[in-house]
């Protein structure tokens, strides 16, 4: 029978608030001071590296035939979770990352990193990680993103790695046959230091400014992905080797090679549309 | 002397919550279904014009000087505060407009419009208003988008446009030198209605992909912007005749006309990085 109507309604203004109402209640929180503003010290920029496997990335992008149509890259981006199965190149892979997480400058002698994304206060409090099924070069497993040397560090191989892909998202088997799997984190401190109890709805809109970047990087090179927010936190957390608590995986994003063919294939994602006559 | 530690661990844990548990709590919302799987019909896609002051915005975009060089937009995309005071062109404002809410496609008969921006489920369940104060051919004043046509109507004009600007957005005065303020509203059950309880946390990562395209169609055309999250609800609400309960403002973006040698007085938004060594 389901929950109450009460239950629902509360839970949905719930919702709302938080989305809306960012300011704090004065009633509850007036005199709260953020850990920045109490001037205690603020913590590291970027994660330490978690292994001594960190690889470099290459960082010449000239071989990548980068589209020069800038409003054809925005007219053409779409949702692609159908992938060809051939494989992506670690420039390819190196261009992505970069053009999501890249660290283009440091702000003062170590106050923020400036990156290829826009953050509030530059706190970029995210974390990315990788599930690596199809690059060349690369063995197969799961790595870290080490932006502030654009790095990567292999940290394990899953016996079942396209298993566990799908589990990490919801059951959406599609998932599984990306080239790569984009998973992030959010490294909560980073951003509470400055913004306190404020930090958490503006932190879930810079991470769309990730998704987005990747999306339009990926159009530009002609490969494809679709953002998946119903990440299953506890699997990710154990796998990547995160506490959950500190720093916790929320979000990711599965990107491949794909061709114009296989629309069709995509739009079975749709058929409920004119099944339902919507 | 401010609220109790405990009071303050209890606001960042729900923080932390709402980012990174979307799962439903299934002891409290077991057998929950969505009016979607209820299959209630779905509210509009859009929502209707206000007035009847429709206004065309010019489609064609060849006569702007677009940059062919996408990771160059990438790289160069900063926060921009500062503005040159000169105006924007229509044609411009078109732009800024098509490439963050317009409209490509509609999928099926009315279930879903498919945008310049990836939204969850299509949904696409925001409405974008302006403050317009200095956009060739246009009187200063407020501004509703409407997607499906790709038009603006002008709703009303403030006696004093910059002053509501500034207090919109929590006193930040800067943002009343922009060209146009872009202020974006919730439409909640566009995106309730398939998504239910669990609606909250993906509308505020798909707001963070609108505003990224904002970036970078502004940077693309030699223009910049800041996006805004201290959204003053209740007067933005009450000045676009928003309810504040099923349409609510949160989240705002001026840009504006820039120029390179204004980069040092934006510097000054970072003073204090150097003034206190950090």
């Amino acid at each position: 029978m389901g929950p109450s109507k009460e239950l629902i309604e509360e839970k949905i203004r719930a919702g709302r608030d938080f989305v809306a109402r960012w300011e704090v209640d004065e009633k509850l929180f007036g005199g709260y001071l953020t850990d920045q503003e109490k001037k205690l010290p603020q913590p590291p920029l970027v994660k330490a590296p978690m292994t001594d496997r960190a690889m470099d990335l290459p960082k010449d992008f000239s071989a990548l035939d980068i589209s020069t149509d800038f409003l054809d890259i925005i007219n053409s981006r779409e949702s692609h979770r159908v992938y060809t199965g051939e494989s992506m190149t670690l420039t390819e892979l190196s261009y992505l990352l970069w053009c999501t997480q890249g660290v283009k400058e440091i702000r003062g002698k170590a106050y923020a990193t400036l990156r290829t994304v826009p953050c509030g206060g530059a706190r970029h409090e995210f974390e990315c990680y990788m599930a690596v099924r199809d690059v060349e070069g690369l063995e197969p497993g799961l790595y870290h993103y080490l932006p502030m040397d654009h790095q990567i560090e292999f940290l394990s191989a899953p016996d079942d790695l396209e298993g566990f892909v799908s589990d990490s998202l919801s059951g959406q088997t599609w998932t599984a046959k990306a080239n790569v799997i984009f998973y992030y984190s959010a490294v909560f401190y980073r951003a509470e230091w400055r913004y306190g109890i404020t930090t958490h709805r503006v932190l879930l809109i810079d991470a769309g400014h990730i998704t987005e970047n990747m999306y339009l990087a990926a159009t530009s090179i002609g490969l494809g992905g679709c953002a998946v927010g119903s990440v299953e936190g506890d699997l990710c957390n154990s796998a990547f080797r995160l506490d959950g608590q500190e720093e916790a995986m929320f979000y990711a994003m599965p990107v491949g090679r794909i061709r114009a063919e296989d629309r069709t294939e995509e739009k079975a994602f749709y058929a409920f549309v004119e099944k339902e006559g919507l």
